[in-house]
């Protein structure tokens, strides 16, 4: 073995379907000693989404969405569901831009993306006929740092928590994993005052660390099954610190793409 | 150890400065060998622009610029150095947004960036009384694709072949890792006739497969100096095949956000 600097991640194996209430540490836990793997300081774990908001309850039946006025001119435009729109909308505090099969907000936490999140599937049927759809989590930062909090008690190890999403782009095709949520690893590295090898100030002087960590799980979860929704990351290069979300989201009056 | 699905990123290390001419393969194929890695069929390795650009001699001398009248106007409201802005414009088909210290443009390749990627940080100083800038190589996908080819030749291994650099995003702050040149990964993984768990057909069909690795890659390969330009990636989860740039373009008619 040499020491270069290496960044490694695993797909926690055997993670279980998540229903509601489930114990997402324990089964962190479990797969991370079926993976041969014990947390230490600066590892990070990175949770899917879907399996977040799972845990937390956040399906909603569509027959049980009245969709507004608002709703149904929107989905007539966007050719979607008019009660998918509704539960959208709900979820939302602007619309940027609506076009037939795409409907991209701010989302209620304050990042842009195609449909506010919500997701239609991999919804588990409760109820075989009835059509569910997911939401994000109520609060992805808290529930970061309850993973966090938690996993620290279990393992004694200062670790970091993503729960990452996979989401489109204004100008490049295909999707690719971001952080939605946050916990004790820096969501923006922030490089300035850092001179390169010429004494030259940097350029890019704010890297998105976690969403290059989010994208890296993603990576490694697919998106074909659930199988593999918890990854756990050795090696991330910055120091831990508390961090939240909101270091990742551009103010809307510096935000030139509105 | 146990078999679950991991993906194991290396920095290799002792890679020297970068001067026009130099062999990346050779430098590479040196990097893996002090990292006690050995190239295997799936493995990619992942160049930061920067060193590929200064091998292809894509550095610009300021001084033997003459700014356009446009590039002026330009450069006035977006304050930069009118030379800078000129050799941006040349890069580009075309400005997207122009604000105070920001000019956003479609660089000739046809993907959306800052300053058409050109970049005036760690540029060798081949003469302390010059100022130098880098653009990006000329065609990255070919330069993606000899790499590929001649790493084959050195190792006899079928490798993929990224070229990243560090892009803003229009809604988020902080870079992210971009591919900017594939060869011989899928850039775009298509997942559509892929069901979910529950037989649901997946909403999310595209993944920017290659994006994500090339953010990972990013990841470690920091910004603050060009000490680890060159990523070891095994364990990437899709099967190789040939690809270029041109699957993550998105078409102009279809960009909701120009």
């Amino acid at each position: 073995m040499s020491d270069a600097p290496r960044l490694s991640l695993t797909a926690l194996p055997g993670i279980p379907l998540i229903a509601v209430g489930a114990d997402l540490v324990a089964i962190a836990m479990d797969g991370l000693a079926r993976a041969a793997l014990r947390l230490i300081d600066g590892d990070v774990l990175i949770f899917a989404q879907k399996i977040v908001s799972k845990a937390e309850g956040r399906q909603v039946a569509l027959s049980r969405v009245v969709p507004s006025p608002r709703a149904q001119a929107l989905a007539h435009y966007a050719e979607k569901d008019p009660r998918f729109v509704e539960v959208v909308l709900r979820e939302s505090r602007e619309v940027l831009r609506i076009r037939p099969g795409l409907l991209v907000v701010e989302h209620r936490l304050g990042f842009v993306c195609a449909n506010a999140g919500v997701d239609r599937s991999n919804v588990a049927p409760h109820d075989a006929a009835e059509e569910w759809v997911l939401l994000l989590p109520e609060n992805p930062d808290a529930s970061c740092e309850r993973l966090r909090v938690s996993l620290h008690a279990c393992s004694g190890a200062r670790v970091g928590v993503i729960i990452n999403d996979s989401h489109g782009r204004a100008w490049r095709n295909g999707t690719v994993g971001v952080a939605v949520g946050v916990a004790g690893l820096p969501a923006v590295q922030d490089m300035r005052g850092h001179a390169d090898l010429f004494d030259y100030t940097l350029q890019v002087t704010q890297i998105g660390a976690a969403d290059e960590l989010a994208a890296a799980a993603s990576l490694l979860m697919g998106q074909a099954d659930e199988g593999r929704p918890i990854i756990h990351a050795r090696g991330f290069p910055y120091a831990l610190r508390e961090a939240g979300l909101a270091e990742l989201l551009r103010p809307r009056e510096v935000d030139a793409f509105r």
